[in-house]
């Protein structure tokens, strides 16, 4: 077990093993891990982080390979975060690693991490917050952060990447159609993945329609089409992404940013450790006699929780 | 605005304006809610709580509407709560209200409503368990719960229900499957709807593969085959639902559930009064001089949080 400040040196130096474990201190709520961000802190260097987002099937996976390829074809590192909320059963997430790393295995240059709930409240959202700010620190100049668009815990990543890609295919039905008017106000570019099929032209118009009854804003999220399994857009889609990068540094946007970022992070950290504290002063006997109350009906939960905060 | 005692004796009624008033005021943390539960506590009577839970494009939504025909044959009365954690930005839950109340309109034995994430921490699971109780109350004696079956929300919710039916479809690819190996553990029944398509008996096999992969339980999930389109094979379902509700009750099935849905009940309603008053304790202006500071990189996050919680 390394000390906390082997551990920062090793980060810094952009070392893979010290990266994934200092994630997985992250995710764990492991006791160093609140003294290993306070030292890196003042390494931020202002990664770019760009959110892909979309319905399961949409080829974001693809997708965002393709983009850390053209990425380090531009001699970056590129650091990828795939935030899975459906894995909190299965280990889903570290199956997902294995495949993928077998894709970009031997470049140093990459590094991927699926990031799993693990049922903590708020904590999938926290998780890759310190992943991101972990990446930043050790040198990966782009940050890819993956998410399925479906979930408070997604919402709350999307809302702090610096642009957000949102990942539509032709031909899906009309669920998927909720989706996509539920991340709608947060997209910064679209893409229309798998373009060559039919009907890409019909989901660029429902787009366009979309954007027509939403608020105007200052900027108006292009659409860009790829076919990601033959690379096709990519280096397209790239240049959109940048073009938001210069618009945001142009006016406050990166400011307004880095403050909506600032905020989530600092009230879900809030919400966990009040949490901790609230739970560590009841006691757990405490907190089990109130469940067993509610359970058996002779109690119902907000007096149950009344007694468990006032009566420690 | 009615008084917290007109609004109990109208929900004991059944009135649907009453319980529509109520659900929002869970919704919301309205002051009155709590009284409102702890009023209508002694009331419960032990509703049969059924989770639909599948991928976008499954057809939960025709499922759950021809369940509900069919439980109204019977002459129970039926809940609908539409779990939409994709509505956060658009209101399409109201939206999607409207349409579904078109479809049951004038029959005062279904309540539908869509409850849709508020963005607050641990929400909107906590919100349905409480419209859960509330349509109990309210002597609906079946309560249908759709949800998405993704997002840390939606786990909590399909952990609380009697029995978990988990909607495959064929010809869903990759991304899907994880979704499904996601929520294996929890489906007490799996239904592969759109059963008239190829690739029925793919899905199958996929189901029977999964489970001699997983643990064995004492409940073997069966496999129902539906086309809710043309309400085939809905009471065949019902029945399957059935059974898993008796063998719940032969056992202490039943009582475990209610332990663990008490458990999670008692802990989002922990963190979120916990928050409660820590916001309250440290004060707006406090919390925003943190958040400031965050974001000028001058304090990393989990020094900020630690300087909310002790210096108020």
């Amino acid at each position: 077990m390394p000390s906390p400040a082997d551990l920062l040196a090793s980060l810094r130096r952009g070392d893979p093993r010290a990266l994934g474990r200092a994630i997985s201190w992250m995710e764990n709520g492991h006791p160093a891990a609140r003294g290993l961000l306070a030292g890196l802190w003042p390494f931020l260097g202002g990664a770019e982080v760009i959110g892909i987002t979309g319905a399961p099937g949409a080829g974001k996976s693809t997708l965002t390979d393709q983009l850390a390829r053209a990425l380090r074809a531009e001699g970056r590192k590129v650091g990828i975060l795939a935030v899975d909320p459906t894995s909190p059963f299965t280990g889903g997430a570290i199956l997902g690693d294995r495949i993928r790393m077998g894709r970009v295995a031997g470049d140093p240059g990459i590094f991927i991490r699926s990031m799993a709930t693990r049922g903590a409240l708020g904590g999938l959202a926290r998780a890759t917050q310190d992943a991101i700010d972990l990446l930043d620190a050790a040198g990966f100049g782009t940050i890819l952060v993956e998410t399925v668009g479906v979930g408070q815990d997604e919402v709350d990543v999307v809302a702090c990447v610096q642009t957000c890609c949102v990942v539509l295919v032709p031909g899906m039905g009309d669920e998927i159609q909720a989706i996509k008017a539920g991340i709608m106000e947060v997209a910064d570019l679209f893409v229309i993945n798998k373009a060559d099929r039919d009907g890409a032209d019909q989901v660029e118009r429902e787009i366009e329609a979309m954007k027509s009854l939403s608020p105007p804003r200052a900027w108006d999220p292009p659409v860009a089409r790829t076919v990601a399994q033959q690379g096709t857009g990519v280096s397209a889609l790239l240049e959109r992404i940048r073009e938001h990068g210069q618009y945001l540094r142009q006016g406050d946007g990166l400011a307004l940013k880095a403050r909506e970022r600032a905020r989530l992070r600092v009230e879900s950290l809030l919400a966990e450790e009040a949490l901790r504290r609230a739970r560590a002063a009841a006691g757990a006997a405490r907190i089990e006699a109130a469940i067993g109350a509610v359970a058996a009906r002779t109690l119902d939960p907000y007096s149950a929780v009344a007694e468990i905060l006032d009566h420690s």
